[in-house]
């Protein structure tokens, strides 16, 4: 089996596991940072293994537009494109179709859409996603999905989630035509909106295609964390306990946490990176805005007990003026620090799980972590990533 | 003394030298990289040492207006600030007051400008310009100049030329009160624009003042390469043999060679790091524009015998990717390479010159470099670097 569930929580759903690639073991719960154009922007490789990255993002959408998947797959796939050699799990494509592209018609064979580049006319389906992720080199390849807008009412919801299951079905074939236990892991996505009765059915329906994992999706911005919870509540019960649990796109530090109780193993977000270019940085007490004049002669690191090379070395006062005079380097040292925060999150979550401590380690954590963190809780159009 | 010739040229006039600072010794000839707003762009301290900095520069004018000198006098100076434990060299605010202010008005007593900020009204002075570099903690600091414009006729470039040798005598008089002997060392800069006289009446005034260093200044963007070889023959021979030399804000590697022979020992310049932004690389053969659809899916580093951090780990193809798709790594990972590249040419020349091949090397060098580098030889405004 690729995914062990090592333990779980007594008090709530959470579980600790490991989950095998291609490209070596990833421990969960894991954040998977996001590199949506081949690049976690603004960080190399080497930096990504100091703050303790297992595994990262690469959005289909984004490499098959741009440099297209000729260049990738003359470098010998995304893995020796980018110099990134552990697991990559890759986007289908779908979310950024319906989120970023213009024009698009949706038919039962796939979707025509018109890149967001140059406004040439593209075709994405099942299998051609596929094909694209499986040639990218991916270790974890997502189903091909239609995202359908928040709010929707129950009729196009509906619809829509019985599309994307008979796609996730050419999907399954594809994956079987090439092979069973073969690399690379294939994942269904569960949709259904905010639709208790379609949630169940969707991931009912995908359980029955046998996936390696399952993805929670269709969680977008604007959207309210109570929904966002109620998305998983009626999605998890659904799921094998022996295969990984993904919610696509989310969240803040204290809703990991939250949703990491409610049995989630595999997180991405691209708030750490997208927020660090705002001058926003993670705390365990909440966020700080770096370029508040609060800060101006701060001579604190950004977090006084953190370990990131950022903190090890540059003063709040330091980063504050790089980020006002628009100095890139303001915006690499908060990425850092924010990626490091969230990887360290989830490697005391992990640790926690071990030692049978989580219940305490959540409410102390999500206690601590002050309210005045920005609401944004979905999964964005990661070209603005 | 400050300063040691340990050996010089037979052909040319080159030396190989040695200049003591409060921050350590700097072994010449030197290249600086230029580090405008307490950030050498896009890069971190550790970087630069990776790449072989010895001594970056800072520059007064924008960290006058910004962070301003309380925040850095705050951290305890600007190596603290910005985490950067060997020499800095400041700029005196002259170049920029005149580059990039508007609304400036020289008097004998030093000029009112406006910031290019936030149009507040300010006003530098020699006296002010010594104490602000002085603040900062720089290890060696420029005397308060006027750049004319180029072209320039003679009259103004006399009567300027006059006002900042008055200027320069202020400079060095504010730096005896401080005590002799004391950090930081003090450098005059020669101007005296296109006109022999000027030049060498330039130079003999400020050598009378007894200078710990000459710089020689004035020479701007646009100027043809022969101008600027010209003011340095022209000011080079009336410069004390045993005081180091420093051409301000030039040139292309080249460039570099040439002035070395003409016996400058120190350089600073944009354009390894301003290029990189732009997408080029600097090679021994000339600069490659990394946009070209040629490097497409070429899977060479920039340059195939490089030791930068650069060159080891990615191809032409990814940073290419990287600089169409506007992503920060493909700017870093060529910053990197291009500082690599400029530093490692000086160690190439210490090197030569202390074996005694370094009439060889230059020729070598200066031939094999392709003639199609852009023809920016001058020293721009450093807002926009």
């Amino acid at each position: 089996m690729h995914f062990e569930v090592l333990c779980t929580d007594l008090v709530s759903r959470a579980r600790r596991g490991r989950l095998k690639t291609a490209h070596g073991i990833i421990e969960t719960p894991v954040f998977m940072p996001v590199g949506t154009q081949g690049t976690v922007k603004a960080t190399t490789p080497s930096e990504l293994l100091e703050v303790g990255a297992q595994v990262i993002l690469g959005n289909t959408y984004h490499l098959f537009l741009r440099p297209g998947l000729e260049v990738i797959q003359h470098s010998g796939g995304l893995h020796k494109f980018m110099g990134w050699d552990r697991p990559i799990l890759t986007d289908s494509g779908g979310f950024q179709v319906f989120s970023l592209s213009k024009l698009r018609r949706i038919t039962e064979e796939g979707v025509h859409f018109n890149s967001h580049i140059d406004g040439s006319p593209c075709f994405l389906n099942p299998e051609i996603s596929m094909q694209v992720q499986q040639t990218l080199g991916s270790d974890i390849v997502m189903a091909f999905d239609e995202c359908p807008p928040y709010p929707c009412e129950y009729e196009y919801a509906a619809n829509s989630l019985d599309r994307t299951l008979r796609w996730a079905h050419r999907c399954r074939a594809w994956a079987e035509l090439r092979g069973n236990g073969a690399t690379p892991l294939v994942f269904g996505i569960v949709q259904g909106g905010i639709y208790q009765d379609l949630r169940e059915k969707s991931a009912r329906g995908l359980v029955d295609l046998d996936f390696d994992g399952y993805a929670i999706g269709g969680v977008s911005v604007g959207e309210p964390e109570v929904e966002m919870m109620r998305a998983i509540d009626n999605s998890e019960p659904f799921l094998p306990k022996d295969k990984p649990r993904y919610a696509m796109g989310l969240g803040t530090p204290p809703q990991l946490a939250e949703m990491v109780a409610r049995g989630v193993d595999m997180f991405d977000c691209v708030l750490p990176t997208r927020l660090a270019r705002n001058g926003t940085a993670f705390t365990g007490a909440g966020t700080l805005n770096l370029k508040n004049a609060t800060y101006r002669t701060d001579l604190r690191p950004i977090e006084e007990d953190c370990t990131c090379s950022t903190c090890r070395s540059f003063t709040r006062s330091y980063i504050r003026h790089l980020i006002k005079a628009e100095e890139i380097l303001g915006l690499r040292l908060i990425t850092i620090h924010n990626l490091h925060f969230y990887l360290n999150l989830m490697t005391q979550m992990r640790a926690a799980l071990d030692d049978g401590t989580f219940a305490q380690f959540r409410e102390n954590f999500v206690a601590n972590y002050a309210k005045h963190e920005p609401q944004v809780a979905g999964r964005e159009a990661e070209s603005e990533e």
